[in-house]
């Protein structure tokens, strides 16, 4: 089969009707593969190396590869370096990656070549050997076309694999963890709406303190929110800068003039995401800063969510010898000896979750400082943390919404009880009567077990009319 | 069917032969669960509360949870809390638990209730249903087997969970992660012997230092290695003590005087390990101090792995614009791009898997320290954590032993080139002439390029004699 | 001394002319403090409870409470709440505190109230005393200026504390963090347009790769240090929202409408910093996220750092049995065994640096994980972690320009013959002759000891004049 | 001066009484000093070189120091390398460092070469201009006291720093964390015995559970303490192993047979620790491990510790809004704001220490993996933090025991109302009624407001009679 004629294309779906092994060979010598897989020699040696644990390199980086190989494929058509209809072809079979149609024929693990060049390689040899199976060749014989020459044609490991790194990243929050995040945002804010008029006692240092309205302080907890998802998108911005084009250590060795441009071009129309090449390759390629950068965006989640997530089980906690303002929904029995038992589950697997997205974040910076020289050999590691973290985190939001946030109801006169008991209202007599007056009162009212009005009244320095046009909760929750 | 009459048990495989769902049953109400499966109502709802990424579950957590619940069982039934029948029932289904014949049957997210609660409920509802299916009774009856009343009686999740953690911990480091570091410290422990008498420049700093042998280098490979090898069965003593016994909330209620010590002594027996019941049960349930000191163990092993990865790559750095001493095999292709490149691939993996060891351990001490009162809701991150980095450790070392350190070779003629250009020899005169002259002698050498030998000689410190006898690499290897 | 009539302020320079002790109050009783010190009672008690190691709430803090203090009063004056000597002269103390003449009067410890209200109130009591004293009156009467009544009016330590944090690192930031790395980057941008010509070998994986300039690879450093730079200031905008005016729980009881804006507009006049209100108090004074932000902007480029402090250690790793291609400048002897040993400290001490920077980041991301409803008492360990990464990593920074980039020189004929070697020069054969072919024959040549050129000739491929013409490094170094 | 001649020594004290600079000198050549002080050239010139900060070299490393240069002298003299005069006089000047004397005189920053060779140095030049002092000779001639050839003989930094940073953490741990952990584990356990009948409401989950007394509570504190402490001891063990005798690569060059173990035997003899010499100087230099474990075990601490400073100031919540089962010592005014507050400081301060820790923990975690070929460069990152570590938790748990531990009362009426109050006593029911029956009167009596008495009867499961003979909260508190 001559690249110069176009060949016939037949429909064949995707799939191998073949049982046993099949031979493939790279430049080491022959190796066995499954016969009903796509993948070659470089995929299975890899996975008799590199057998580690059961983490596989997430299939979002496959698919991501897809619209990286598809780039490559449309502009070395275009460019003339490859046949149109091989161009095609290749861009193609990225389709169906793109759409997880061959998502069972990337089996390697995370734990591999620090360049992620078995990945690449494992898709540079399935759309080769999908291609060929299109064109009725024979599986394995790379003709004609080829894993390397043809459908790695002007790229390497080295800029590609951070390149699907970027990608991937770019659609897990995009159509992941973002949009669940937004979601808990509306919980939460609806629920400051909700419950914007019950006034509370304000808690520091987990001591009585003055009071606010719930709605405030779930106000506070949408806010938070906000503030992180922004931080977020702002944090992951370097990621559109793609190294494409850079190919082996960022020169743009074997790759044309303008490539780089062209593709990253091609990978923002596919995407959506506004995908440029990055202006230094040897900083895109020896360094992975713009993945750190966009874990400490989704960490930057976790801490707040964390905080929320502890003080809503805390603000659950009882039902009797807790603090008790909030019901959480009953989603299942808490207790397999405490019978009636109803724990905080959807809190404590979240705050879990945080904890797994900021051990996760270490394990990215600790990576990404490893580099050395053009390349920094730590990539699997780094992209399998970020996406695990978009992952786990943006699940937890969502499961929390549902099956807690959106169920929550006040336990309005436990709310109003404490309100009512609180010494801290004293504050207000501060500007009055001066603090150490004020303070001396509070402490009397401790000791005694008396009210705040009658530890006030007691100690002179105040009316009855005065303490009660001073002291009204509802005057105190905003700026006097 | 009555407990006191001893029903017949029927020899039917495990595997339940039906299609559609089957209704289970809870204190919440009743819920549909797939029909071919063993579990019940509790593991159903956990399903759909807690589907977070795709963490499960450590299956070396249920097969754990197979000794627990048989060690109780034998001690209810020699206690005549359960029928003798009914133990030995409970008894023989955790032997299939143990075997693995019912990890399918264990489907829960890591990311699920703090305590573990669910994974219980997960086993005692497969264990009840199983028994029920022996006895040829209703699925999902809970009799005569009940999954709270006889399958967790006298237990609680809040000491069962914690003890089915030291147990698959126990299991996992002395199966699989502790051989695998045996061997690959009998690896470095026979090339050190195979070296023994190979000269080389040592380095500090990355600079050129005075000779060593390879074998002392690799020396002291073997013995970091052995260091922390015995650093973490130190660390892992701890989880010799279990908690079991210490029900709800560590005071032992609902379970009979002694039942504690009976059950560890049978999870002694059956598991091969010394295992006791914990001194103080508060503690060992409100904190899980022991498992983090286990996590302390297994990073103490990534550390000094690091390091020798690292070496080693350096080592075999080149072909020929690197150090070069060490030649590593080639395992596969190493470049997508560059034709013929070789990389130090499995080194590259095992410091990925030395960061992350390094990162769940960072997990599971931020979890630890977040207990509550009575108990530490962080359990599933904490073992999912600390048995993550068991696993890809354990295997990482195997595959680096295999494919990298087992066939490693020296480059003779390269470390004999660099021994003899070393210009750092002149640490032999100084007890001869003094450090000052010894460092002008070598300060003249470097700059005009000298040999050590000519810049002695031109200082007139030393005659050439002298410096023949005194600068002799193969009397630097040893003190004098 | 009514507040009506204005009193008489003495000009008395900075400094108490006494010795022993002097008796202050506050609401738990008397306590002795050393008389020529400004602060009071709650400042000595903090002394006496947390003399927890060495570390001392960082000066940086009690110059911008200056700031605060002084926003505060002047508002206070404006709105009639502070008669207008009272404002004018806590403003005129405020100076005095931002000039630094107040240094030797803030003693207090990190480890204290996680409020930092401690801190707040020394700054109180100082401003109180001081201004007691340039009126003449009597040390520790707290009259006329008491330090709640007055220099706190308004105000929390809850508002203030945080607010103080943000100014502190702002500008901490703008004078010391970002002016030494933008001086570090344009030295890299030096070096890499004085060193653009210089061809060299590239490495990836510690392996040789195809070549590169001297330049591309400093240009590498340069734009990482750039982005960088960028992404520390787009992560510490979150800084410019400041909580002053919440008050004790967010609510701004007890400060008049309009008081958060207010002295927002001052602090930003003052401080020429784009500081604003806080959105959202509850998120404030609730979170520490901009903190926790800030600090992964400085990580941000710690990561950086540390591999360009490697790569240069590496890149100069010899001077004869290692890489070689660097020459850094010989600024003290290196071994005090070794005569003439020259070492790469600086880049060890900056590597050091970066460790430790994510080191105290983590120590931030933990404790702004640990807020409790409407106060995260964490904030002593974040605000010194913070202004402690800053400062070690500007430091550094400035010291490694100084000392060992501005000096280095290349070791050229070193550089030489590496490019001379490299096998891997191949790549540019694969476009032509294919990768199979020329992975042949590099590893031929690798094997054999051949040449790239003899090797290529012998496998029949490629002529002599075709090889010359593909295989210059001067075409590789940029797309083709 | 000759060495064969015994000088006379003259009784001169400490400190030189000049002012402005001396010249000293070093192989880099002249350089002023401040002429009060001891320090030479190359201390000098890293003053100048590693301005860093403001983190010095902790005193604690340069008095280990002491011992280290004092065993080498008296070895040195004993085997006839030094005059004995001369070993008399280095091992008096050591003495003098030791004491704690010459402490001013060690001003080099943490952030140095990564060998620690300038603090080795800063040592050596010091004991030698000393020693030249109580000579009568002329500091900074080297004679007849040489900072290498003299008080560094048959050392190198690569050696004696490891040495030093192992006696100087063994010694801090001695005198100062152990006493301070064994002191509060004293007053834990001695309020377990206090409080050892006072039954209270247990808590999981932060939901009310069975109950357990106030001494069990306690008691678990003890232990997990008391395992913590034994687990540091154990952790740290690995410290009695010192590479003293390596000299610069591991090899024991420039030290004569036997030397290694006769300094570990002197070090032994001083410090009183079970100091030995180390079985594999390689190891013992090429990796930090020993330090890496025994900041593992200071961490150990950091995480009960944790935990339980989270419980008292969570059982101390309120007083009137929170669990209020704890009344802690009122030690300082809470709050600037409001007045009376009284606020869990010493817990707080506590918990950033422990996360501090934590974050320490991981500098040193990371830098220990950081190291190459015969050197580990990051020595003063791990000897600092750990000794920063346990600095600040020995400190901090001396104060939380003083002013927090020691003063806690209880309120025992709360207590009571919450025992009486919550629903988890139906636990004891479910061995009588089976767990589904139980778990229906829970839940009824939760949602119907009703004691669970009420709603046990109203159930019609068991009589009043029963009721009141299993549901005993004091049967609850240990088995049955």
């Amino acid at each position: 089969m001559s690249d110069e004629t176009t060949p016939t294309v037949h429909d064949v779906p995707v799939g191998i009707e073949a049982t046993g092994t099949r031979t493939e060979t790279d430049s080491m010598g022959a190796i066995e593969v499954p016969a009903d897989r796509y993948w070659g020699a470089q995929t299975a040696r890899s996975l008799v190396h590199f057998a580690i644990g059961e983490d596989r390199m997430p299939v979002a980086v496959c698919r991501a590869f897809g619209y990286v190989k598809k780039a490559a494929a449309i502009a070395n058509g275009r460019g003339g370096r490859l046949p149109q209809w091989k161009a095609d072809l290749i861009a193609r079979v990225c389709d169906e990656i793109i759409a997880g149609d061959l998502d069972d024929h990337f089996p390697l693990y995370v734990w591999q070549t620090g360049s992620g060049t078995q990945s690449n390689m494992n898709v540079n040899e399935v759309i080769s050997n999908r291609c060929i199976q299109l064109l009725g060749g024979e599986l394995g014989s790379k003709k004609p076309v080829h894993p390397n020459d043809d459908v790695n044609m002007c790229q390497s490991s080295n800029d590609t694999f951070p390149t699907a790194m970027h990608i991937a990243t770019l659609l897990q929050l995009r159509t992941q963890l973002l949009p669940s995040l937004q979601r808990l945002h509306a919980s939460f804010d609806a629920k400051a709406h909700e419950w914007s008029d019950v006034i509370k006692t304000g808690r520091t240092h987990l001591q009585d303190a003055v009071p606010l309205t719930v709605g405030q302080e779930w106000s506070g907890y949408a806010a938070q929110l906000a503030q992180a998802i922004e931080r977020l998108q702002q944090s992951s911005e370097g990621l559109y800068e793609v190294a494409l084009g850079g190919t082996a250590v960022g020169t743009g060795i074997n790759a044309p003039q303008g490539f780089a441009e062209e593709v990253a071009d091609e990978l923002a129309r596919m995407t959506g995401e506004p995908i440029v090449t990055a202006a230094n390759k040897f900083a895109a390629q020896g360094g992975l800063d713009a993945m750190v950068g966009a874990s400490a965006g989704i960490r930057a989640l976790a801490v707040p969510i964390m905080k929320i997530s502890n003080d809503i089980r805390w603000l659950a906690s009882g039902p009797r010898c807790g603090i008790g303002e909030l019901i959480l929904p009953e989603n299942e029995p808490g207790s397999s000896i405490m019978p009636g038992k109803v724990n905080p589950t959807q809190c404590e697997a979240t705050v879990m979750v945080c904890i797994q997205v900021i051990a996760d974040d270490l394990g990215t910076t600790f990576a990404g400082s490893q580099g050395n020289f053009e390349l920094n050999a730590m990539r699997p590691i780094i992209i399998n943390n970020v996406l695990h973290s978009a992952l786990i985190l943006g699940d937890a939001c969502d499961l929390l919404r549902e099956h807690c946030i959106d169920g929550i109801e006040l336990d309005r006169p436990q709310i109003q009880e404490y309100l009512d008991r609180s010494l801290m209202l004293v504050t207000a007599l501060s500007p009055v009567i001066g603090y150490d007056q004020a303070s001396h009162i509070a402490h009397t009212a401790s000791e005694q077990g008396l009210t705040l009005r009658e530890a006030a009244l007691a100690s002179g320095a105040i009316s009855g009319e005065d303490f009660d046009r001073v002291v009204d909760p509802a005057a105190m929750i905003h700026p006097g």
